[in-house]
């Protein structure tokens, strides 16, 4: 135990969470359960997962309360990193529930998936301060008064993307761990992409077959599908071909006409995006290749 | 009314279904029903749908009892079309519940979804007379005997494809209304798929996004999807591609191994298999173009 | 064919419905398609049910286009009833699409229900007019402002019950054909709901099994139920017992808190008071005795 | 490390699991993983669950590999008994997939149960040895037969309950770790429940809102359900009251018939039996009170 002063960071009962991946071997949950119980911790919750029982990857989630803690953070994760994190050869990160994640919220001109986030946030089930409403279009600026939010107003086109998007950096700048794309119908480039790596989640439908290009809705309905579904996923580079967070489905007939499944899909939406933000800002979703591991 | 001799297979009270298909204008409805009032026929279930309130397409399945019917059933049929088939241009089709149809099924080694059809049929829940189990493998023989169903045994290769459709075709003869593939892993001629139009059901996995090729739930736990499908269909000469009857899915999430991934697939094609089949037996679905109207 | 002057009320296209409860017998569907042919109206969806193949009951459900008609809908209605309604002796109703539905919401606290039910009537899925929020809490005033709809603030306690009902039946008065219970915690009296017969919506939670009493997420999470559920029903005098429009359930587990469950238990409740006050307004209901026949 | 000779028991790559329940202090996980760790066990899978961040019931599944230990089981359990359970007061039980448990399906005349285990065991997904199956009616002696298990007719009336028993409890002795009550018709005496405390399962139906007594699909068809549920859960003296493993639900309309329901309800609960079954057959269950802590 250590003499120094308490950090302002760390208040009595400061709930913290730890997201670990490591090549897996005997003796890992031993070594992460010594060393926050060495440092006073309460592991409150631990979920892992294994891909293999011998020679796979192994996966952890803890959450846990440091109730009188004398360690400010960045000691803490240098000590954990020369404890455990150097010999496993570990990826991890710490989070701590008191510093609040900061979402900004991409839109176009459906308000179906933004009014959702905003909704349940306001309801206090989203842990999160949203501090933006980025657009293309101004049409959704009234949603976002509505609650309080700034909204701005970045028309993107074929010739101005890149100082577009430099606009939206320079507003993000040191305001958005999330950036969630919610019917946001602009592509965004590689480079604005890697800036934030597993941080821009999007919601998009989904269908069974795929249906690609324009118009999805009308070649369901064609095709008469049964099930409309939604996917959310980490954006990468190619499209729509992210690590897949969650998914969902709605049931459909023949007597749905078009506007009805885009009704239906929007609901699926909905649900389906809002989860996948919830979860990404609990710190439930490690990211793993190209999928995803989500210990709800 | 007619003064002939009652037909043999008019009993009193015989159920009976009449299955439309035809452009929409006023007095579809109106020419239909009076033609079955005047023909003694009592209407117990009406379904419809026109896919646009003008200039689209009807459909429609009426359910009705012929109580004291004097009519043999082609007698009946020719009277249809001359008073209400022609002036509409219909595509119509009447079936009668005394004339149980006759199904054939094929399999290969898996046997889920052979056993959940016969199950549901040995429980009465399909409207059917199984007439034969047919594989190209000689593994589920037994599951055939232990129902007192006559297994054949017919191998296929890349040589003898045709011959061994011949000698299906010929086994079929007279015996199959309905021919049900129950993880049948041979792709069926465009010949043999003409003489069954609309008679051929297949049951296949389905993904969000999908998987061609081999190794399907492999390549769905690399990617980490989070529901699982499946997808019931009429087969025609597009591989998969054909009318959609029945999909279903079941969550799963990272926990789950590549053999429980199969197993829950397993589990959601016996329930869409079982309820396209139920469909077919019970004349509920109109196939246009390329999808089907389902009335449930 | 009158010789009257077109009704005000009879625009071309008028998209009307027609409900009927009726002692099934032969001849039903011809003489109602008959009538409606003869009136040049053109059957554009028609469901029925019959709980019996033999002496049961028929419900049917039948949309039609009236394009060129001369017949104000008092004189249609009157019609109807001699040339059918009469003869088979009919419970039924015609509704006109043109005529817009007015629909008041009740609410307490909670805004879950309510904001769902303003969202949706925003983006034009509910076709209704909505008239008022009423409540015995000043809490959701914003969010009825917000949607620029007036809010009555009408508190009701022990003593002054019959007086708060009658001050909001005033409020009503040609203005409510639907009333949606959004959360609204307060008992209506025998006489209110008698007034408004099959027109008042509730929503409620539901669990496997029931707990009856306060605090039922907090009972449910005790005994470990799997699922939670909403039930949306017609109001009658015996309290949740009324006829069932909808339910819907979602899973949970062990690492639900009551909160969560609570918030989970929103969710559904949106949802499931959505889809009934859309088939309400959609003239889809009918009920019978203390159950619905819903065609969807 | 011991020098004892290795027990039979242990072989290389034992698989084995642990659950823990205790009061929840800081500390449990370290003190559970130093153990295995200091046995050479390498933790395969652990969930945990605690009821509360303070002061809560702390719930553990632990799944991990011996993979040379020396140590017999039996060794190895008073040895964590000395080092961690006497310390924490935990209950706690290890078992050890080598040690296939024993099964025994109680039904009366309904097969579908029984089908469904009988179908997944055999295709592997069930670990568990089948010893009989046991019946107070002769009726499905012949389904038994077929999956080659001994079938025990042992008729029961309201005279002979206790004889009746006294033969289970005899044909039970040694080979039953677990009894389901496949549609079993009879009512279990406390005495013989208080034998198997949290080894007997139960499947019975479930409706919003609950129908007691006799024939409650024709009161849920009388009342308009729009859902049809299943139970599982282990059997207590309080009938139907024992604490719930597993729930599931379908949707019904107004379309289906008592016997649909009725073939709608048999399929919910073989799916909700076959999870139940599965789920305790991995020892992913623990009982808390009256209710189930269930790692899935």
């Amino acid at each position: 135990m250590s003499n120094q002063e308490p950090s302002a960071e760390f208040e009595p009962q400061i709930t913290a969470r730890l997201l670990v991946t490591c090549a897996d071997r005997p003796g890992i949950v031993n070594a992460i359960s010594n060393f926050l119980y060495s440092h006073g911790a309460n592991i409150t919750t631990l979920d892992q997962h294994s891909t293999d029982p011998t020679g796979g990857t192994y996966f952890s989630r803890i959450e846990f309360q440091l109730p009188h803690s004398d360690l400010p953070a960045p000691v803490l994760e240098r000590s954990f990193q020369r404890a455990v994190g150097d010999d496993y050869e570990m990826q991890w990160k710490f989070s701590y529930a008191s510093k609040t994640k900061k979402t900004a919220i991409f839109v176009s001109k459906y308000d179906h998936a933004l009014l959702e986030l905003l909704w349940r946030w306001s309801r206090g089930e989203l842990p999160t301060e949203i501090t933006m409403v980025v657009s293309n279009h101004p049409d959704l600026e009234e949603a976002a008064d509505r609650f309080g939010l700034p909204f701005h107003h970045v028309p993107v086109d074929a010739e101005n993307k890149q100082e577009a998007e430099a606009e939206m950096l320079q507003l993000l700048e040191g305001k958005a761990d999330l950036i969630v794309l919610a019917r946001y119908m602009q592509i965004l480039t590689g480079d604005f992409v890697d800036r934030y790596q597993h941080q821009i989640i999007n919601i998009h439908h989904s269908f069974l077959p795929a249906f690609v290009g324009a118009a999805p809705y009308r070649k369901a309905k064609r095709r008469g599908v049964k099930l409309i579904g939604a996917t959310a996923h980490y954006v990468t580079e190619e499209l729509d071909g992210g690590p897949i967070i969650e998914q969902d489905v709605i049931r459909v007939s023949h007597r749905e006409s078009v506007d009805d499944l885009k009704a239906l899909g929007a609901t699926v939406e909905r649900n389906v995006v809002a989860r996948a933000v919830k979860w990404h800002l609990e710190d439930r979703i490690i990211v793993h290749g190209n999928r995803t591991v989500v210990f709800v």
